[in-house]
Formats: C-alpha cells, sequence, structure tokens
C-alpha cells in the first residue's frame, strides 16, 4: 500500500512520513500529491499571523481545542517560521504548549523552518494543507510569524486570515503593518486584559477604514473583474468588514466569539462566491508556480553548464549585459 | 541622443527619466540598460536595513552628507519601502529630513514602492543601483525597511550590508531578527544616547556569536565553493566579524567612524576575493531573474489563453491536479 492510501486510510505514521517527503519536495511526495489531489478542496484552511509576542500560538492552540472538543472536528496546525532564511530550525518553544491537544488522533500538529526562498515555502506549505485537507482533517490552521511577503502568501493560501495583534506594540511598530491589514479577514487583539488595548482597538479601527474603503472591499485577493461580475449577478451579496475581536487566549476568553466570527466569515465567503474565487485564485498560484519551476528546470537540462558558466564570466567582465546573455541563451537553445 | 548617452554625460533629467523607465520596466529601460551595462562595476553598493523607528533614514542621510562632504564623491540613494504590498506608495515622509543635501547635484535620491512581488522589487532596485553606476555615482545606498525577505535580498545586493538596530526594541521583536543579523557586514546601534545601548549591544554581541560562528563566516553570499578555493589559494585571508557601531545620527556623532568601518570592509572584500565573489553571485542571480522571466513571458506566448483556462477549471473541479496539468501543457508545447 502506498502512503496515498494509508494516510486516505487515516494512517498517521504514513501521514507524518508523507509531509516529511512533500516538505522535502522528493519525488514520491510529487506522485502522492497528484494521488490525492481528487480527494482535497474539502478543509477549511485558516491563516494566522502576527508579530512575535501577540500570544497567536496559544491563540492557535485554543482555536484548535475549540474545534476538536466542541465541534467534533479533525484539525492540523501547520507552524511555520520563516524568521531565519539561513540557520533553519522552526522556533518549537511555543508548541510545547499544545500539551492540552497531546495524544488525540484527530489533531496533528507540524512545525516547519524556512528553507530557501519564500516562494519555496509558499509552495511547501500550500502542498503540506493538501495532505491534510485529502488525509480528512476539516480545519487546516497554517500559523505564520509576521515578516511581511510570508503573510501575503498565506493571504492567497487560507480562505480565512486572521492576523493577530496585542496592546502595546508601538506605534511605529503598527505603520508597517497597514498592508498586513489588508490581507486580514478577521483581526485578534489577543492579550486585551493588557493595558492599551483600547489604544490598540482605536489605530486598528482607522489603518481598517484606510485599508478596506468601500470600492477596494473585493480586490485584495486578485480576482477583481471575476468578482465584480458576481457582485452584479447577486444584488443580496454583503461586504466583509473585518470585525475586530478580542482576546485571552491563556485564559481562553473570547475564543467562543472568535469562532463565532470565523463560521460568519465562511457563510459569507460561501454565499457572495468569494470561496470559489479564493479557491481558484489559490490553484491559479499553484499552477503558475509548478510551471515556472518546470520551465527552469527544462531549461538547466538544455543548456550545458560550461556554456551557462562562460556566459556569467562574460558578464562578470562587463563584455555582456545581462539581457544579451539571455537572448543568445535562449536562441541557442532553439537551435 | 538617448537617455543613456545623456545619463553618461551627466544629465540629471534624463537620468531621472530613465530610472523611471527602469522602475516601471518599460522597453526603453531595458535597452538602456544594455547600453549602460558596459559602464557598470565601479560603485560600492551599501546596503541599510532596520526596522522603523531605529533612525535608519537620518543614518542614510549623514552617510550621504559625509561621502559628498568630507570625500567628495557623488552618492545615490535608493529608498526601497516594501511595507505594503497593496497599497503602493512609498513613505516619503523621512526624506524631508533630507533638505540638507537639496540642491547638491552629486546627490540623488529615488525612493521606490512595493509593486507587485519583492523579486520583481528586488529586480527593480538592482537596475536602478546599475543606472547610478554607469551614471558616475560612486556610492550607491539602499535602503529598506527591514521586513524579512527583502534583506537578503539586500544582502545580495550590495557589496556592504549595514543593519540598523536601536536601543529599546523588545527582546521579541530582537528574536525575529536573527536570520537578518547574518546578513549584516556591519552592526549599527543608532540612537545609542538612548537607555538601553549597554543591553541592546550586549544581546548583539550574543546574536553575532551564534551567526558568524567561524566555519560560517564565508557561507552567508551563496557561493561557498568559490570561497573556500580562494581560501586555500591565499593563506593571508582574514575573516570578517561584523563590527558593532554606535551612533547618533540625528547629532552626527558616531559617523566617521562608521564611514571607517565601512571602508575597512571594502579593504577586506577587496583582499580576500570576496568582492569579486559577490559580484559574480550577484550578477548570477540577476540572470537567473531574466532567464525566468523571459521562459515564462515565451510560454505565456505558445500556450493559448483558453487552453490555459481550461486546465485551471479542470484542477478547479478536482478533475487534473496542477502537477498533471502542467505536464499536460508542457508537451502540448513540444509540438
Amino acid at each position: 500500500m502506498t502512503y496515498s492510501q494509508a494516510v486516505l486510510n487515516g494512517d498517521r505514521l504514513a501521514l507524518s512520513r508523507l509531509l516529511t517527503q512533500v516538505e522535502n519536495d522528493e519525488i514520491e511526495g510529487r506522485a502522492a500529491l497528484i494521488d490525492l489531489f481528487p480527494y482535497t478542496g474539502k478543509a477549511h484552511l485558516i491563516g494566522v499571523t502576527g508579530a512575535p509576542g501577540t500570544g497567536k500560538s496559544s491563540l492557535v492552540n485554543q482555536l484548535a481545542l475549540y474545534y476538536r472538543k466542541t465541534e467534533n472536528k479533525r484539525v492540523a496546525i501547520v507552524a511555520v517560521d520563516p524568521s531565519s532564511p539561513f540557520t533553519g530550525g522552526a522556533v518549537l518553544g511555543d508548541r510545547v504548549r499544545m500539551r492540552d491537544l497531546a495524544g488525540d488522533t484527530g489533531v496533528f500538529i507540524r512545525s516547519m523552518a524556512t528553507r530557501g526562498s519564500l516562494g519555496g515555502l509558499a509552495q511547501s506549505t500550500a502542498n503540506m494543507a493538501q495532505v491534510f485537507d485529502a488525509a480528512g482533517f476539516d480545519v487546516v490552521i497554517i500559523e505564520t510569524v509576521g515578516a511581511g511577503q510570508s503573510e501575503v502568501d498565506v493571504a492567497h493560501l487560507a480562505h480565512t486570515t486572521l492576523v493577530v495583534e496585542a496592546p502595546g506594540l508601538g506605534d511605529e511598530i503598527q505603520a508597517i503593518k497597514a498592508g498586513i491589514l489588508e490581507i486580514a479577514d478577521v483581526l485578534v487583539i489577543n492579550k486585551a486584559d493588557h493595558p492599551g488595548v483600547e489604544n490598540t482597538e482605536k489605530a486598528l479601527r482607522s489603518m481598517l477604514d484606510l485599508a478596506h474603503p468601500p470600492e477596494r472591499i473585493f480586490r485584495h485577493h486578485g480576482s477583481t473583474m471575476q468578482v465584480a461580475a458576481q457582485k452584479q449577478d447577486s444584488s443580496s451579496v454583503q461586504l466583509w468588514i473585518p470585525p475586530i475581536q478580542r482576546t485571552v487566549a491563556t485564559e481562553g476568553r473570547g475564543i467562543v466569539e472568535l469562532i463565532q466570527a470565523i463560521a460568519r466569515h465562511v457563510v459569507y465567503l460561501t454565499q457572495s462566491g468569494d470561496w470559489s474565487v479564493r479557491e481558484r485564485a489559490r490553484l491559479e498560484v499553484e499552477l503558475d508556480a509548478l510551471i515556472r519551476e518546470e520551465l527552469v528546470s527544462r531549461f538547466r537540462q538544455d543548456v550545458p553548464k560550461d556554456q551557462y558558466e562562460s556566459m556569467l564570466e562574460k558578464i562578470t567582465q562587463r563584455e555582456l549585459s545581462p539581457g544579451e546573455a539571455v537572448r543568445i541563451l535562449m536562441n541557442g537553445r532553439l537551435k
């Protein structure tokens, strides 16, 4: 029996091994993704992003606990840590707090570190989410550290993106997050028992007003035209303004309300048609990444290494510009 | 006369227009890059990165002033702001402080916002640096907000990378920067008159020890093998341990010492052979990006849009996996 079949049958050990193959982009992993693909498309992918210190991991744990124990859903967590592009090795400290979930076979937790480019990381994360989806997990939570481009990639991957803030982060730090706010479907102020929570909420609200003027509501997931078309078709479509939810994850406070806000977002996605728009956009990103990768790998096969090296040498000597070198390499290939 | 010729003759207006063409990736811009390429390779590219609130822009201004007024060098500044991938529009507030340099034709300042992917931004920045290089600017300072992947890209672009810190940023914020420290050639603690400067230096020093164990010194710019070879060739090669420099940019304190540290780094780069290693690595990144772009653009020309769309539709319906779709699209192309 292949790992794919075993995974479909609920074998945890096979799941764990397959995830490793997929994370390392092994041939077996690629084959399994093709086998499993028909079984995907059912899970609710939830992205959770926020700066270190916002208590994001505790929050993820509480969400997982609730989905598991109260709604009896199977929950997978992919914790992505792109903080160090060089050293690798995910920060696992936070996961120590997951003891509440240990031993529960309806929960699966996986940590990933950045290997190479963030583009590659997003692809790996998407692939792992697909494996969990096929394996029958109802909810896949993808947790990332707030560090720029990675949140945007998560937003393209997730159906629902939570952006986690906490009181007491300086205004200067907040300023950089304007872009991140625009990808938020739900804003969470965790550590809401800390002083300054009112200021944080006020700041978020004014940034939300900037980030979500009515005419831009639909624009942040790409396929503007499609959404606009659907908007015309259905006069009953509501707009989604990201709600701000307060939580104290360490005490489990505000979790039920957050779960309800996420559920409302799913209803919105379904009724507005945005669910399938996001699905399609996500799959298009994935398809394009695979195409790019295949093109480059074929190019590398076609162009002898020494020809490439001699071009690079000429560029270094300023005998040839990179643009000219590409033209020569491409034309040589067609012969 | 073309813009390229005018730029080589020192025409500022032509320079400004050409930079716009290059930033927008217009055909004229691409042609000019090819024309100008033989004149590049002389400028010292200095990357300056740091979180908002570290006073990075003031520091860049001070460096530019010093290079200009004391060393009589021509200085260009490219200020990159990748904070908002959606709204666009570089934060120009900081540049108000550049009044000291206004009207000086030996100084040129350009702000850029993120348009689309960070990969594209790095390419644009590299191209603009090339234009400045060809235009005879001795020093090109590339300033980025510390936000993850972008620093890594700057490190690949610059000969010397300064990472700017300031006292009083929390430990949790520091933790995420471990990866960023590894790209630093010079560490700067700006606002060194603020309380907590000793703690910041202590924290940086212990992180440096982690990030730069002796055997890894040479590894952070990719071409390990080449450097290793050169290392064997020359027994006189020193190692470079990033110095920590304290500055108070608003008062011009520590600037001379910082300039000296940068000069020592240039000496190190030259003597160790690392200068040409970095040059080559940078040009290779650029060549690869151009190759990738050309491959994708040829693919788009070859594959009819409706074939691509129908593949995407089948993927969305789970009739085909992305991997299978790529195989079909590629094979169809070869016929």
